[in-house]
C-alpha cells in the first residue's frame, strides 16, 4: 500500500540560516583541519568566554546536595592548614554565598533539580523573576504596576517561549505577525511552521535602525491590502541582527501603534544586558497602566552570562486579559501546552534564579562577580570596537546604529557584479576562516546586502584576523 | 479596530489529563494543608527516590570544571587526615571514576556546558547511544545493523521528539497516527496539535494488554473507512499508563503489520529498564535488516534514574530514507527543526551519556551505583506489590498486565450508578490525598472505567495509605 509522500509543508519550507550552509561548510572546513572561527551564532563560552563562577558554584552543588557538608568541612580544613592542600587557594573554594543560596534553594525544593516542577516552573522561582522586574523598572509597592509571578512561564530558552506564544496566536493562514526586517530567523521559522504570515517591518537603517510611526502605519497598510489581520508585532531589542539598540522614543512609537491597533507586543529582550553604554528601556515600563497586551522575554543565554547550552529563559505576560481579543483565557492555553512538555529543565530554571538575583554587596561572592561581569562585557564592547575599527579600512561598508547585543551588521554597497551577500561570506569563510551569516539569511530589505557578524571571538585571534579580512574584503569588492 | 478573537483551535481543544483537574484540585487541597499523595504522574524524585549519586558527581563536576583540581586534593589531604573532617567519610569523597569521566568529557568538550551544542546533540554522545543501543540489542560489528550516530538525536526528554516527529508527520488533516488505547496523552496532544487524526486500536485488556493481528486490523480499517492515511503507528513498552510489559509476540505483530502497510514505527521505549523480571525486546532487534522506519526513544526520566527536571533524552531513527514515502529526507527536516530550538540542554544530554554509559566492574563508583540501581528498581516492584494485593481487597477491581513502567491501571467494574473514573478519582483524592488519574484521561476503551497510580511513595506511606482506599473504595462502590 503506497503511503503518502508528503511530510508537514509549513515545516519543510522553514528556513533557519544561523545553522544554515555557510556554517555547515565551516564545519567541513575544520573537519579538514582548517582554522575557522564561529561568528555566525551568538554563542560566548565556544569561543572562550568563561562561565560566571557564583552561578557554576551554586548550580554544582544543587547537582549534588550531598557535597554541602563536604565543602562545609573542606572550607574548616582549609582554613586551619591551607598549605596541606598544595596550589589550592581560598578562591578555588566554593564561596559562603553559594553555600547558603544552595542551601535555601533545596529548603524550598527539597526534592531537587532532579523532579518535574510546576508547568510553569518553580514558584519561587517566578517570584524572584517578578521582583527583578520590578526593581529594573522601577516599580514600587503601591504604583499597581507590579509583575504578576502567576503570568510569568520559565522556558527551555526564550526560543521556546516564542514557538509556544505564535503557535498559539496564529489561528489561520491570514493571521499575521509583525516583525523586523531584518529579524531573528526564529521568528519567521515559527510563523512559518504556524502556518501564518509574517509582515515586515523595517527600521531606519541609516538613522541607526530607528522607528517612526510611518514605519509602521506603511507595514500594516500592506497587511491590510493584502487580507492579513496582525495580531502581534516583535520587537528585539538589543537588536538582532543588527546589534542597534532601539531609542526610547521609537519604542514609544511601537507602544502607541500597538495600543491603537490593537495588538500584542512580543518584546524579545534577551540582550537587555549587552548594552556597553547605551540606555536600555523596557517594553513593560513603556506600557505601563496601559491595557496592551505584552510578552517580554529574557535568557540565560546572553549579557554576560553566556549559559545558551544550558536553555533557561522566561517569558513575562502583562494583560493576557487582551491577548488575541481578550474571548480566550491565553494564560490557560500557555500552560496547558506548556504542561504537554511537562516542564522547562531545571538546570535552566536554576539558572533563571541566579540571574536574576546576582550576589549582594557584602558577600563572599559579590566582588569576584562584579569583577567578572565587567571583563566580559568590557570585552565584548572592546572586540567589537576592533571591529567597528576595521570597517573603516574596508571599501563600500558602512554599519550604523549603537553597538548593543552580541552582533555588527554592516552593509556591503559594494559587491562585484553578480554577487551576493552569500557569495561574499561563503569566500570570507573560505579565505579566512570567519564564519558569518548573509544578510539574506535575515530577510534584509529588498536591494541591500549585509552581514551579521557576533563578536565573540578572543580579542588577539580578531586582531590577527581582521588585517586578512581587510584584505580579503578589498580585493574581493574590486574583483580581484 | 477589533482584533480577531480567535487563537489555535488545535491547541486550544487539546487535553492533558496528567495535568488536568485532579492534580490541580490536589494542588488547592495541599494549599490548605492537607496531606496529598502525588500519584498522578512518574516523577519519582518528588517522591523521595534518590538520584544516582555517581550521575550528580560527575553532573555537579561538569557545572564546576574548576573544582577538579580541588577535589583531588581534598582526596590527597583526606586520605591523609581523615579524622581531621570530622564526620566526614570516604564515601562522601567524589569517585576517583566520576573525577576521570568528568575529565574525559571536559577534554572532549572543553568549551564546557554552557556553549550551545550542535543541534542534534554533542557527536561523541551520539557515538555513545548508538553503542548502547549496540550493546542492548546484541548487534556486532559484522552483522550490518548497528545504529548510526547520525540517525541519532538528542532531545529535552522524550516528549520533544515525539511532538518533533508527529509535527513533521502530519501533512494534512486526514493524516492520521495508530496510538495504542489507552495511551499516554503526550500522543493524542500531539496528533490534535498538529491537527491530524487520532486512529485507537485496542490491546486486549483481559490478555494482559497484548495484541494479535485482528486488532491493528480492526483500527486500519476504522481509518480507511473514514478516510484517514495513517503514517506511523505508536507503541509504549512497556507501557503507559497500563504498565503491562508487551509480549514478544505482541511485538512482532506490530512489525509485521507496520512492514505490510508501510506505516513508522514509533517506539516509546523510555520504561526499558522498568520490568521488575519481565523481558524487553526492543522494536530495534524486531525490525532488524528490514525496511521499516523506526523512531524509538528513551528518556533519563524514568528507569532508575528518575531525573525528570533535567529533560534527557533522545530518539533513534532507522530506515528514514522511507519515511512519509521516502520522497522527503525525513532525518534533514529533523534536524532543520532541532536547529531553531538551537540544541536540547546540555545537562540533559551529558545524563544520556552518563545512563548509556554506566560505571564499569572494577571502578570505584561501581559497587554503589550497583546497589542503587537494585535498591530502586526492587523498592518499586515492591510498591508495586504492595498496591496489587491491595487491588485484591477492593470489589470489583481488576488489574491485568505483566508489572512494569512506573503505573498500575486496574479496572472499575464496579461502580454507583451515574458515577464516572472521574468522579471516583475525585472523591480517592478528597478521601485520602491520593492524588490519580482517571482513565477518561487516557481515552479508555468506551464503557469501561479505570485509573492510573503510580507506584512511586515510600512504602510506609503505601502501608498507611493502602487500607485508607480500600476502605474508601468499599464504602464508595457500594453508594456508602
Amino acid at each position: 500500500m503506497a503511503l503518502s509522500t508528503r511530510v508537514n509543508k509549513n515545516i519543510a519550507r522553514m528556513e533557519y540560516a544561523v545553522r544554515g550552509p555557510i556554517p555547515q561548510r565551516a564545519a567541513e572546513l575544520a573537519a579538514g583541519g582548517l582554522r575557522t572561527i564561529a561568528c555566525n551564532i551568538g554563542n560566548p563560552q565556544a569561543l572562550g568566554q568563561k562561565p560566571i563562577t557564583y552561578c557554576r558554584e551554586v548550580l554544582s552543588l544543587l547537582d549534588a546536595p550531598f557535597s554541602l557538608d563536604r565543602e562545609r568541612a573542606l572550607r574548616r580544613v582549609f582554613t586551619l592548614q591551607p598549605a596541606a592542600f598544595e596550589g589550592i587557594k581560598i578562591d578555588d573554594l566554593v564561596s559562603e554565598h553559594a553555600l547558603a543560596v544552595a542551601d535555601e534553594f533545596l529548603t524550598r525544593l527539597p526534592s531537587g533539580l532532579g523532579a518535574y516542577t510546576e508547568s510553569k516552573g518553580l514558584a519561587f522561582i517566578r517570584q524572584a523573576v517578578a521582583d527583578f522586574i520590578d526593581k529594573r523598572d522601577g516599580v514600587t509597592e503601591d504604583n499597581g504596576l507590579r509583575a504578576d509571578p502567576e503570568l510569568i512561564f520559565l522556558t527551555n530558552g526564550a526560543s521556546e517561549a516564542v514557538r509556544s506564544i505564535i503557535d498559539i496566536l496564529i489561528a489561520d493562514p491570514t493571521d499575521g505577525i509583525m516583525i523586523p526586517i531584518p529579524q531573528y530567523p526564529l521568528y519567521s521559522a515559527a510563523i512559518c511552521r504556524a502556518g501564518g504570515e509574517q509582515v515586515g517591518y523595517y527600521p531606519d537603517e541609516d538613522a541607526g535602525w530607528t522607528l517612526e510611526r510611518s514605519i509602521l502605519d506603511e507595514a500594516m497598510a500592506r497587511a491590510m491590502a493584502r487580507g492579513v489581520k496582525v495580531k502581534a508585532m516583535v520587537v528585539i531589542n538589543p537588536a538582532n541582527p543588527t546589534g542597534a539598540v532601539l531609542p526610547r522614543e521609537s519604542a514609544r512609537e511601537v507602544v502607541d501603534f500597538a495600543e491603537e491597533y490593537g495588538l500584542a507586543i512580543i518584546a524579545d529582550e534577551v540582550y537587555q544586558e549587552n548594552l556597553y553604554g547605551a540606555e536600555f528601556v523596557s517594553f513593560a515600563s513603556l506600557v505601563g497602566d496601559r491595557d496592551i497586551p505584552l510578552f517580554s522575554l529574557h535568557s540565560t543565554s546572553k549579557g554576560f552570562y553566556g549559559e545558551c547550552g544550558r536553555r533557561g529563559g522566561y517569558v513575562e505576560l502583562r494583560n493576557p486579559a487582551n491577548i488575541a481579543g481578550g474571548n480566550t483565557n491565553f494564560c490557560d492555553i500557555m500552560l496547558k501546552q506548556a504542561s504537554v512538555s511537562l516542564c522547562a529543565n531545571t538546570t535552566g530554571q536554576a539558572l533563571v534564579y541566579l540571574m536574576v538575583r546576582p550576589p549582594p554587596e557584602g558577600c563572599d561572592a559579590h566582588d569576584r562577580f562584579v569583577r567578572e561581569r565587567y571583563d566580559i562585557l568590557d570585552s565584548l564592547h572592546h572586540k567589537a570596537t576592533l571591529i567597528r575599527r576595521a570597517f573603516d579600512e574596508m571599501e563600500g561598508l558602512k554599519c550604523f546604529g549603537r553597538t548593543g547585543a552580541l552582533y555588527l551588521f554592516p552593509r556591503l554597497e559594494k559587491l562585484p557584479p553578480g554577487k551576493t551577500d552569500f557569495d561574499y561570506c561563503m569566500s570570507l569563510l573560505e579565505n579566512t576562516g570567519l564564519c558569518t551569516v548573509n544578510g539574506s539569511g535575515f530577510g534584509q530589505k529588498s536591494g541591500t546586502q549585509h552581514l551579521r557578524i557576533a563578536f565573540l571571538p578572543p580579542a588577539e585571534l580578531l586582531e590577527q584576523v581582521l588585517p586578512e579580512w581587510i584584505a580579503f574584503h578589498n580585493d574581493y569588492v574590486n574583483g580581484r
